[in-house]
């Protein structure tokens, strides 16, 4: 029924139909079903070589069909692409089709997203990342009537070249992106085929744009290769992705330097808790719940300015919508003169860069993700509104909380915090500055004016931290004070207060702060879950795929 | 002797000579001496009272002093800055005093390089990152005699702030980068204090630019931070950041999309050899010895072209000049339509605009490494040369190496193809293509033409390896085939066999790479040893700091 194209050196193939009625190609000896997964691990030497045979019998009986077929040479599965040869051939993006193209011949290569057959006609949707381009395979000039059957017997999701003319539509074709043109296909060919039994269905909503997927998290995570495909995924991750190169831009334009700091240390930071442990040859390890006591030593050895983005590990068992094991940091840390927030300003400008940039440069991205997962868009004010903790606690006692000064913010209140600073300042970002002193980490400075409180900070997007910081210590004998204040002595095992020691061949004033990649693009883009901007979350219960 | 600038809050401060003879400065009750590290875990309450007496009597004794010298609030030492105000003053940085600043009043921060007293002057070179300028403090006008001996007494590597005249000078001063002028001192206060006693010495040549340094690599690695205030550490760590800023901006422009993979991994990859197990809560996990099975699945799941800059950890028991068990992987896959070569050519092409990047906007850097470590320019042909294994092996056999068509290269082999092509082509980066299958991992995809061979390909800087790649197995079945030809079944415990699964719902054939970040600038740089550029090496025997 179907002979591949000579230029792609492709061989013999014929259609199979199964016993469930489904159709599925075979290639010489190379076969997928939607069985196949089971089959494989029961074949035997002998089952190989009698399928084998039975494919030289399909092969021989569709030459013999074939012939029949004046359209032969425009369709078929082609041969595994193992880069036989350097084609000229210039592929198009589905985002290109536009009717600039009308009446060009194009080569295409996309996803089979949907297929619709109806009589001497198929309708297909081909997928292209976040774009789509409706198809038509019609029986007529170019296409014989088997070769609309085969079109109508691909999987969905295979991967296919068509060969087609681009037509202006009357009618927009409102179900895709690209609703000014559709595609009348004059060649197809299947380069990588799909098993025609998904793990997610189409029916599911799952590769729709619009209305929510119905399909439960944990079935979408355990096929994420999948789910990644959708428009959602790929609107986020390409956001995502936009983040870090505008966080990078910014701190590069103002002069700091990108350092690499290790993951294995040798010893637990801050008193040992939530931290991975590591087999490190004849000995035990860590992993690193935070780079920060390297971007300490880097102010240190005088690199001034600097940033890193990398994973930070936290064995917390905590389950829920913003917890993972394994998340990215976007870390800086800055010798300053006379102030920290000299730094705090550094690190404002550059939260209000990477929203400026979204927003002007990923609005395709946030409209995509806004018709599935609708979200106000994020707001953001210039200057960064910062409030000292003192005030918000103030806000949340007007609000009705009962709270002591230097009582930490719990969740809730920082939930509740942000959603009265957006009423009162129409604002999602913002700084609360000069944290209870006890609250935070020993080597976190006491602000000079009041030792009750700190020269430290936590910033919020739509209610949620995103960022803690501080101006640490930097002097020797002040950080050994303030860590046996907290129980940490020279004596304890946790070596980081030993390499603290360095601050002792002269250290720089300086702060710094980190933030939670992940959260930053769940926040901005109004999501509910952290494993929604986390490609392969990790939690206490998820190490797969 | 000294009294603190009122405008800093400073207070009062004694000039302290210890058994030793060699000055230290108190603050209240912040002591610190040479020999603080002993004394602090030996001090007891009763010892602090005794200290605080005596620093108050000294500090008694000081304020006498100080009333008879007219420059009292000219020098000292500065209260911890602790943000008690933000002050509006400029600094200026060292790199800037230039000439055009003559006679210019200027407000400097660095630190105390080098101290010189010779009878009413003294002579200081204060250093920021990679530039340095002389400073002179002479009794006169503006400065007491007591202010010059307390400047001759502040301890090297001291940050300091002065108040100074930019002059310019008749006769360069070589040893300064700013050779031009120097500075004339009217005020002067420590602002962070060294210990006296510092565990690397100036005169181990440590600090200067010139001349190799005597101290051997691990007492520099011990104490790291210091380590890398030398102009030469400061040039390498400059130089790294941008690599990885050239190579990202390279490929963002290209339209690849920055990923994030998970580095905590459920299954050992390739077999399970060298890796790192973690404990991870109730069950064990490994630390991912590469990205690459994340970046296919990124590849499957249709985001076209991928990089990632992150950790890969190897927990190979390898003691060599090359070899780290953690280092930073630059790494790239990306679909292409039919031959690798697409891939291969977008990879050449980034690491030329590296190359390039590096020789136009790093040159400074480039000059302070090469005057401590002298190498010869990196020299880069454009296009790229390639070679094919076949034609390397020729190479090899006519300068007198016997080996077998699919036998690897050792790495003396490596370093002398490399000689040979240099002496042939005049160039440092070259591609070797076409490896023999047997010799690469299960996943790479056999030559077409040439079933010994496959389409995968390493490139070499200075003769040694710093990139492997392949087009890669797309094919599910043809994977499956390739796997249990080395030995990994599907019953494996191997669980990244289980994540190429994902193949079978269609996936484009795909390419890629990665590039250890150590060993291009190391390379580059013509350095010898990648624990200079890893800012805090990790190798079988080094896990601090």
């Amino acid at each position: 029924m179907a002979l591949l194209s000579p230029e792609l050196r492709a061989e013999t193939v014929a259609l199979c139909v199964n016993s469930e009625g489904r159709g599925s190609f075979c290639v010489n000896n190379v076969k997928t079903s939607d069985a196949a997964a089971e089959e494989e691990q029961a074949q035997s030497k002998k089952a190989l070589k009698k399928q084998q045979k039975e494919a030289e019998k399909q092969a021989k009986k569709a030459e013999k069909q074939a012939k029949m077929d004046f359209a032969k040479d425009r369709y078929g599965v082609s041969a595994m692409v193992q880069s036989q040869e350097r084609l000229g051939r210039t592929l198009i993006r589905v985002q290109d089709l536009t009717p600039e193209k009308a009446n060009q011949l194009v080569w295409v290569r996309a996803r089979m997203h949907t297929i619709r057959a109806k009589g001497k006609q198929c309708f297909l949707v081909l997928r292209q990342q976040q774009f789509n381009v409706q198809a038509l395979v019609a029986v007529g000039d170019r296409a014989s009537k088997q070769m609309v059957k085969f079109a109508a017997n691909i999987t969905k999701e295979s991967i296919v070249d068509v060969e087609a003319v681009v037509q202006t539509v009357e009618q927009k074709i409102e179900t895709c992106t690209q609703h000014d043109v559709e595609l009348h296909v004059e060649r197809i060919f299947v380069i990588s085929q799909a098993d025609a039994r998904l793990p997610l269905q189409l029916e599911d909503g799952l590769f729709l744009p619009a209305g929510r997927a119905t399909v439960n998290q944990d079935t979408r995570l355990d096929n994420r290769v999948i789910d990644l495909r959708t428009t959602t995924s790929q609107a986020i991750f390409r956001l995502q992705s936009g983040v870090c190169q505008l966080f990078r831009d910014t701190l590069l334009q103002k002069g700091f330097v990108e350092i690499q700091t290790p993951k294995i240390i040798s010893a637990a930071s801050e008193g040992g808790a939530n931290v991975f442990t590591v087999s490190y040859f004849k000995t035990s390890a860590y992993l690193a719940q935070s780079p920060q006591l390297y971007k300490q030593m880097c102010i240190c050895a005088d690199f001034d300015k600097v940033f890193c983005i990398g994973p930070v590990f936290r064995a917390e068992d905590s389950n829920t919508h913003r917890h993972l094991t394994e998340f990215v940091g976007l870390d800086i840390e800055m010798a300053f003169n006379y102030h920290y927030h000299e730094v705090l300003d550094s690190i404002t400008d550059t939260m209000v860069e990477i929203f400026k940039g979204l927003r002007d440069r990923f609005q395709t991205e946030i409209q995509t993700v806004c018709k599935q997962y609708h979200s106000e868009p994020f707001k953001f004010l210039e200057p960064t509104l910062r409030l000292e903790y003192q005030e918000g606690v103030a806000m949340l006692r007007a609000a009705g909380v009962e709270m002591g000064d230097e009582e930490d913010l719990s969740t809730p209140n920082e939930k509740l915090l942000g959603r009265l600073v957006k009423e009162k300042y129409d604002t999602d970002f913002y700084v609360l500055d000069k944290y209870p002193l006890e609250v935070r980490p020993f080597y976190t400075m006491p602000d000079p004016h009041n030792p009750k409180y700190s020269n430290s900070y936590d910033m919020f997007m739509r209610g949620e931290e995103i960022l803690s910081g501080a101006q640490r210590v930097h002097d020797a004998q002040l950080l050994t004070e303030r860590a046996s204040h907290h129980g940490i002595g020279s004596h304890s095992n946790s070596s980081c207060y030993e390499d603290f020691y360095s601050f002792r061949y002269g250290a720089p004033p300086h702060a710094g702060g980190g933030i939670g990649l992940e959260r930053v693009t769940m926040l901005y883009l109004g999501l509910h879950n952290i494993r929604q901007t986390s490609m392969f979350p990790r939690d206490p219960k998820r190490l797969t795929p």
